[in-house]
């Protein structure tokens, strides 16, 4: 294989290196330095000395740089980790900076929320042996595309890694409040800036709950792994409180009533799982239980999988019918929240939930598993708004509109409705004139990368899906690896979707559209599991999965809790 | 294999129906019902109602009885599981009572704690298809020997299921607020009684602190599969942290200096597999902190590994000075706190702490793991002291003495210096006159065993190791299924002491006591995984540990974190 190798523009890319927001002889590298929100001259002494102190570099990083370019991706999700691990590491230093120190193979999420495979199975560390790429674990909380500096919040001890995010986490902060914060962050080293030559923006999104009342606080969410080891502790846990002498057959139905929020592939692969422990394990091990078990699918929508033919779709709601998974679509679940419901006149032995459904009232559950799309990922709103100065390099004006480009207010360019940022088809951040108008003058960054489900291409509808977005980026690894950003545009090509419904059936949904590409069933199911095998990422993870298949086969699925 | 079968004692055995704490009218199973600590005649009427509402059973458990006997065993441990397991379900019905759901293979937990062995290869659980073992999750907290009655307040959304215990979990409360909260725990069906024939003590022990300030808060134990998570997870990040850029060399010592107290097997071990994985995995993913890190044992012990003859404890010590974890005998811990040591200048960047040594001063740590070994378990001092009346039938006068049975004031027997129950050479567990003098009478109740940490034989002194406590239960569960307690008394039979000290060595002591019986290094290594995978309970972990000894020899340990 044959890399041409470039030199890297590294005249143009230091160019912010004056522009330190600490005096410079505070400065031991530029590269990675503490970042403080005030601008210098209102550097308090005490700030001042606190900054002096923090002002730190990891000199391997600067040092193990050889000239190449520093790719600074953000997030570590199926954009930024299939970015970051395909680089070339004799042309680029990969620096990827996310809040969760690992990949997650989020298709079997669903598979390891109820054990059919174990946690890690689903997960590939950032760092590895193998993979030259450097890692910091944090929080992008700001980007200054000018001196092309992003500022990190370091999160290695943030309790909620591996957990589905549904609100900023300085939510309920004033900016004067935040800014305040930052100051001391930095102060005890907890923020720093790292600059980059290329930035890949891959933050990804957060879970949607429009704002139901209690979701938030009380539902269950299947994101990531963390989510995924919660739903199998709870899940359990109703089973073994059920099987209590002093819980009551009423108490018992509302433990083992399970609910899903939302029809999407999420929801039905896990009620699928779900199903799955129940009929294959658990009815062995609770034969008295089994009776009082339920496990419900909400949708708002008409129908379930949307993204399915007709037929698929109503070949998994008979399957679900068969093996007695309800499904009710066109409900609006209006509060989650904890507690019985109205009329159960039961002591607080045990916690429960009640769901409330617009159709049906009030339903006492014991868990709630919430799967109802994306919601955007707050940096997008917070640090990816006005840019108060372009680079001098790594900017392109796309079309001059009435405006001159040195006089504009420009701003990211984002998608009215979903809020994400917009790019090209070389996957470059958009940035247009400020305010209303058709014919505003628009430019591209060329050195700031965007994909996954925080961004859009211009023009398209593609989906926002694991495939889109590792297509995306094994497409901007192979041009910036080839330095040959002309040749062509991205375009998605559509492989098809696939869902598993539980009992050793799938559905599989060819790309091409042709009726013909459709199978459903044993022998989708054994697709299925071939493609994610196929699919997964380690060798490490390849052999552990059909390990784990087979292994739960034939002994059942690991039911302890910890 | 031929197994005698006696008709079960089910007349003298039902013999404290009639002695219940409820009116008759509301009970309808006289084996689990509801448990009020205050007698009938101060039932409040609230109280009453809330007693009918909860006064259930598991009918299966009843009438699946069968005519057997009930054998209610305390704990899931080493003794409580393997009797449980082994008891002949044609002649008993075995119910586990224990906070934890599962049994805990001890020996494997230093290698889980590292990622050499995942998590769930240590642990089996109670509930299995292939056993009919029946599981209640909950904490014994009290026995009735009269009416044959065991009082369990139910533990399945207890937080700390599956971490070292270091307090009674109702410590701080007076006896009048335990009371009182018992009986709102009773009304919300919280607390039950349950029946028993035969019943099994084998609640184990707690860690032991000696009240060292700050440990209980801030060590990390290695007791259970949750201590081995959390100093997993906490290990990997301290290296994260170090990694972080604004992290200064000083803060880089501290928290990768991790300290290991107490010289015994487990701190041993820990500190072995600690070892391996920062030389083998950490060393290349973290090539620029590998420097900063440092593993010392601290005892205040003149040896480690009392236990073992001197030739193999000096190999020990030998091998770990070659690899460079440090060993400080005869050492003091004062305290363990939050926080840097004095004189250390940073700011409040990660959590780390300070390790008080009386010969040292302060320590900077970021990790301590705590293993100085047992303390009693509060339960044996709760709830076995003073018994009331001794039942009519499963009791049996040993000795005279100058008293009349039926005139004593009996109280459970006692070992002074550690306050474990002492049993007979049957394991049964005896009784004698309250207060002081050498010629007291004694009695043994036929149908109460206790083994395990929490049990002394009297006369021996056997170690409180899982060797012990597993030939304890074997030794009982063979002797329950046979009916021949008169055949002979339990011998333990030294089978020898194994540990690991790292870098693919071992040591193992023979328990014939013949200096050729020791073997170290490499070759009793494979001795110690073979005996170790042979004793590993289920097919599925024999088949799951080598499995990950394989893949993690092959690609290195798993460093993800969640």
């Amino acid at each position: 294989m044959q890399v041409t190798r470039r030199t890297p523009h590294i005249h143009q890319l230091s160019s912010g290196i004056q522009e330190v927001l600490l005096s410079r002889d505070t400065i031991r590298s530029a590269h990675i330095r503490p970042s403080l929100p005030t601008p210098r001259t209102q550097l308090s002494q005490a700030g001042r000395c606190a900054a002096q102190q923090r002002d730190l570099t990891i000199n391997q990083l600067d040092s193990g740089r050889d000239n190449r370019e520093r790719v600074v991706v953000l997030g570590s999700g199926w954009a930024g980790y299939t970015v970051a691990r395909q680089l070339d590491p004799r042309k680029y230093q990969a620096v990827v900076v996310s809040p969760r120190s690992y990949f997650a193979f989020t298709p079997l999420l669903a598979s390891t929320s109820v054990g059919t495979l174990e946690f890690r199975t689903a997960l590939e560390p950032v760092r590895s042996r193998r993979t030259k790429v450097n890692f910091f674990q944090g929080w992008a909380d700001a980007v200054d595309f000018e001196n092309k500096t992003v500022t990190i919040e370091e999160a290695v001890d943030d309790s909620s890694q591996g957990l589905a995010r549904t609100t900023y986490r300085h939510a309920g902060e004033t900016s004067a409040q935040r800014a305040e914060e930052k100051k001391e962050q930095a102060k005890k080293g907890r923020l720093f800036n790292l600059t980059y030559d290329k930035l890949v923006i891959s933050v990804g999104c957060y879970s949607q709950t429009f704002n139901t009342p209690g979701v938030r606080e009380n539902a269950y969410f299947l994101k990531d792994v963390g989510d995924a080891r919660k739903i199998r502790n709870r899940m359990l846990a109703c089973f073994e409180a059920a099987a209590l002498p002093t819980t009551t057959d009423e108490m018992r139905k509302i433990l083992l009533n399970f609910a899903v929020v939302g029809g999407g592939p999420t929801g039905i692969e896990f009620s699928a799982e779900l199903h799955d422990i129940i009929s294959e394990d658990l009815a062995k091990l609770y034969p008295e239980l089994i009776k009082f078990h339920k496990v419900t699918v909400y949708d708002v929508a008409p129908k379930i999988l949307p993204m399915f033919d007709d037929n698929l779709a109503k070949y998994a709601m008979n399957t679900f019918k068969r093996e007695g998974i309800h499904i009710k679509t066109s409900h609006h679940v209006q509060e989650l929240r904890k507690g019985f419901p109205q009329g159960v006149d039961a002591p607080p032995q045990h916690d429960v939930f009640t769901l409330k459904i617009k159709e049906e009232g009030d339903v006492g559950v014991g868990m709630v598993v919430w799967s109802t799309g994306l919601m955007q990922n707050p940096f997008v709103a917070q640090a990816l708004n006005g840019v108060p100065h372009l680079p001098d390099s790594g900017m392109r004006v796309l079309k001059g509109g009435d405006q001159e480009a040195s006089q504009v207010n420009w701003v990211v360019k984002k998608d009215a409705k979903t809020g994400s940022v917009i790019t090209d088809d070389r996957l470059r951040l958009k940035v247009e004139a400020e305010g209303e108008g058709q014919n505003k003058i628009e430019a591209v960054l060329t050195e700031v990368f965007a994909l996954g489900d925080c961004a859009i291409l211009e023009g398209t509808a593609y989906p926002a899906t694991a495939q889109v977005a590792s297509q995306k980026a094994d497409w901007l690894a192979k041009r910036l690896n080839k330095g040959d950003f002309d040749k062509a545009g991205f375009t998605w090509k559509n492989l098809g979707v696939m869902a598993y419904i539980g009992n050793w059936k799938a559905l599989l949904q060819g790309g091409g559209g042709g009726a013909w590409n459709n199978i459903s069933g044993r022998a989708a199911w054994i697709v299925w599991r071939g493609a994610y095998l196929t699919k997964s990422v380690s060798l490490r993870n390849k052999l552990l999965i059909p390990t784990y298949w087979l292994i739960n086969w034939l002994f059942g699925r690991d039911i302890n809790r910890f």
